[in-house]
């Protein structure tokens, strides 16, 4: 295609939302027109299946759950008056919460201010929360926010570490559904005790988001928490940005939820339209679709030209990855769908990975996500009328032709600034394209059976662990491992009981392996 | 294959390294005996190349070098006792330079103790000190790290505010091996100006590291600044680590770089062995070539199960990536090679993405990576006889189980603990890795052709900038984008420079566009 043509086709293609500043360019993705027509129908099924979800259908069938994160932006759509009543009154909690922690009104027991914020939670409960601070949070927040995001025990003893001094002026948030997920439970157990050894009491500082009446929402009732803030059953952990789970850490760090709110609505109406080129999530969708062949044949690599969108390429992953990741479709087909998404930033992954992109294999397509404001204030010169921010812009622009030239499709987002509107309009846009993608491919986008089959996985082996600690115990000898697992009567599991052995022997938990650690089948294993 | 044979295949490749505790697991990569021996050839011819390369070769034709990242741990093998001694004596340095930096012997003017450093560079001048950072900085360093590895002016002008009551007590590294690349020259431009606005002397602040006689060398040498550190020109970015790049913010924070030197050393004597199944370089690169069909068909995830270690996947996306994806072989043939790579964490992904790599698109295969010791010290229970580091080795075990079910290959390495050693032979094993695999798929994995062609097309856009702008102000009047085209003589540019004209205008610099701005072709352009 020539220049000529190409600028047209940009200009066809080219969508702008204007009151977000936004802009949306597919045009270098090399559909044509007969493919978008190919797929008018599933579109228009597509968009009836939103209409549908948005009204309060039962989207997700396994866990029998409406899908309402919509309603958080525009609580006047929730399906009765009761929801958007609850919706409304839990943000003017938040914000009066947020308010009242930040005046002071609402303060440790032993000194004026917090400080502070430990936030506990996992996946969906902790990714939208560190895109957000990331990218949003002031450069001196009225409180910092640190994550325990996983139950690896050095990881919690390295933030606890770091806030040893600060820790009566930290407020722990603990953000779990069910309260019964292991890593958040861990962490706030690992937590509560590093509380305990300062005399300091937990309940003064804690803070739960979590389901009513699950487990931790009682634990926090009971022990008369500082606060504690509800989750819904209709919002997913991976689209609860703009729900408590989101809201409250993003209030206390002096973010304008609000406006991050305001953002995704203008979005939500935008995405709202039964028309496919003035919808920028359903040309989003059909971009992707027509890359990998709507089975996810390419790769989707996010490059926000902007550090403070470090972190969109992780909350991608888990919104698109763990809606489209599906191994059956709706029909009960197996189809093992998915699109994988990576990503760090530009300009500086050029000098990284960008080398594969531009010349070896060609299995992905690129999203490129450009901020016209460079920064607050004017710029500098660092050559004659040339400044840092026209680099990074010529950056992008060059890596993007450069990948056309080389047939490598990409897309391109800009927006005017990094701030909480902008910021809610990006989460809602790909909230909503990862739900019309669904829909194209036939896909369930709500569920996550392999995230509860890890859990039952992880269960199975700590099992495991018992029946072999227990055989320890009662043979008090030393035995082979294929001798312990048979004795467990897991003779089929002698590699994973190996395993299990070889960790608590390394963390003196009283097992201890002798014999050549090179031939694990000559092993042998006793209580030390 | 039923569960004592897949014992069996697990003791049969299960690699050891007793020095360093280090377990390499491939046993869940599918490959026969019948693919190891057709390989055979190829390896031979690998291992072949990697002792000439080891012995002085000129490994990158295209710029003529050596390279030499293996010398920089085992200086006897460099090919001549002059590159041996500048070794030797390089680190002798940076030992010397940061102790008198920690006792104080080497102050800023105006205060006792240096408390900071801003990191200033990109790509293989960042990724590694990131990395090692996250994986290896004490809890409270002696001096606190900040990079700027972009030319993002909000990123930069971010790390600025953090530090501004700071600066007068922060080290500045700026790294780049020709002083030339325009993200570590803009951010040092940038910084240098906060300095001066802080009545603050740069010199006395700024530390070069930077190939002798660069340009930035010469600066660095006539401004007289705290000190200057070589890099080497046989030593590229990406494998940079162990050079002063790496080993200079590594021993500023405190991290003992003698046993991040001595676990590569360790790791490239186990890795020279030329033999597959000794060699766990080889094997790694055995299950690649396996897995991809030595095309990269399928990415490279990487898990790895704590918390330090979570910029590893984002270090080996680099290494990887950069190193192998490559549009020509050695033969010049075309071939569009690479892997590609992505991760984060477990079991925080479980969370996540890893429901895609259960259940969806089957394009991938996983490196588990495990950490023996759960932390330092005892752990309490979560639950009777359970402590949080069982959850994380439980949720390792059970994934790499269940992906294994599922069809899904899976590498497993296994440390004892993250240290400098073990750091030092992760690092050193996937760069032999990669040189290994870059001969069995005949490719250079020494250069970057790429990198280099997008410095050229963004400098190509500043180009066109300055071109408009000059038409712009030699018009003085309303113009269409088209016509600013035409008259820069660029008329096959319009859309860039569209980009061009909405970037000065978004950025207040004496650009207007006036019209609708979702229809690009109808703007006019005039200097406000």
């Amino acid at each position: 295609m020539d220049a000529k043509a190409l600028w047209q086709r940009y200009q066809d293609w080219l969508y702008f939302h204007e009151g977000l500043g936004l802009y949306l360019d597919i045009s270098r993705m090399r559909f044509d027109d007969a493919f978008v027509e190919s797929l008018q129908p599933k579109f228009d099924k597509a968009f009836a299946d939103m209409a549908k979800l948005e009204k309060g259908a039962i989207a997700n069938p396994d866990e029998n759950r409406m899908v309402g994160h919509y309603w958080l932006r525009n609580p006047d759509l929730a399906p009765t008056p009761e929801l958007t009543q609850e919706i409304v009154q839990t943000l003017e909690q938040i914000e009066a919460f947020a308010e009242k922690v930040h005046t002071g009104a609402i303060h440790p027991p032993k000194s004026s201010r917090f400080t502070d914020i430990i936030s506990i939670g996992i996946g969906g409960s902790a990714l939208g929360p560190q895109f957000v601070a990331e990218a949003l949070a002031p450069d001196f927040p009225p409180l910092k926010i640190h994550f325990i995001d996983n139950s690896d025990p050095a990881g919690i003893d390295r933030v606890l570490s770091q806030l040893q001094n600060h820790l009566s002026s930290t407020l722990v948030l603990v953000i779990s559904k069910s309260g019964g997920t292991p890593e958040p439970r861990n962490g706030m157990i690992e937590v509560k005790k590093a509380y305990a050894g300062q005399n300091l009491e937990f309940a003064k500082y804690a803070i739960a988001i979590t389901g009513v009446d699950s487990n931790l929402d009682k634990v926090a009732k009971s022990e008369n928490w500082l606060a504690r803030f509800s989750m819904y059953d209709w919002v997913g952990g991976r689209t609860s940005e703009m729900s408590a789970v989101g809201l409250v850490p993003a209030a206390l760090q002096g973010i304008d939820v609000r406006a991050m709110l305001d953002g995704a609505k203008e979005m939500d109406d935008a995405t709202r339209v039964a028309n496919l080129k003035n919808n920028p999530a359903a040309l989003l969708a059909l971009a992707w679709y027509f890359s990998g062949n709507g089975k996810g044949e390419k790769d989707m690599v996010v490059l926000p030209y902007k550090d403070s969108l470090l972190l969109f390429s992780r909350y991608l992953q888990q919104l698109v990855m763990e809606s489209l990741g599906k191994e059956k479709d709706l029909d009960g087909k197996t189809v093992y769908q998915g699109i994988a998404v990576y990503g760090n930033k530009g300009s500086t992954d050029q000098h990284a990975y960008v080398q594969q992109l531009r010349e070896g294999v060609p299995n992905f397509f690129a999203t490129l996500i450009e901020v016209l404001e460079d920064r607050q204030g004017k710029s500098i010169e660092v050559d004659p009328g040339v400044t840092a921010g026209d680099y990074l812009s010529g950056f992008l622009l060059g890596t993007r032709q450069a990948l056309y030239e080389n047939n490598r499709d990409s897309i391109t987002v800009s927006i005017p600034q990094v701030n909480a509107r902008t910021v809610g309009a990006l989460i809602a846009l790909y909230e909503r394209a990862v739900g019309l993608y669904a829909s194209l491919v036939n896909v369930n986008a709500y569920h996550q059976p392999g995230v509860e089959a890890g859990k039952k996985a992880a269960a199975v082996i700590l099992d495991l662990q018992k029946r072999v600690l227990e055989v320890l115990q009662k043979e008090q000898k030393a035995l082979s491992i294929t001798e312990v697992a048979d004795k467990a009567g897991v003779a089929d599991e002698v590699e994973a009981v190996y395993k299990i052995l070889r960790h608590l022997h390394a963390n003196n938990r009283g097992v201890v392996l002798t014999g050549d650690l090179a031939k694990p089948g000559s092993l042998t294993v006793s209580l030390g």
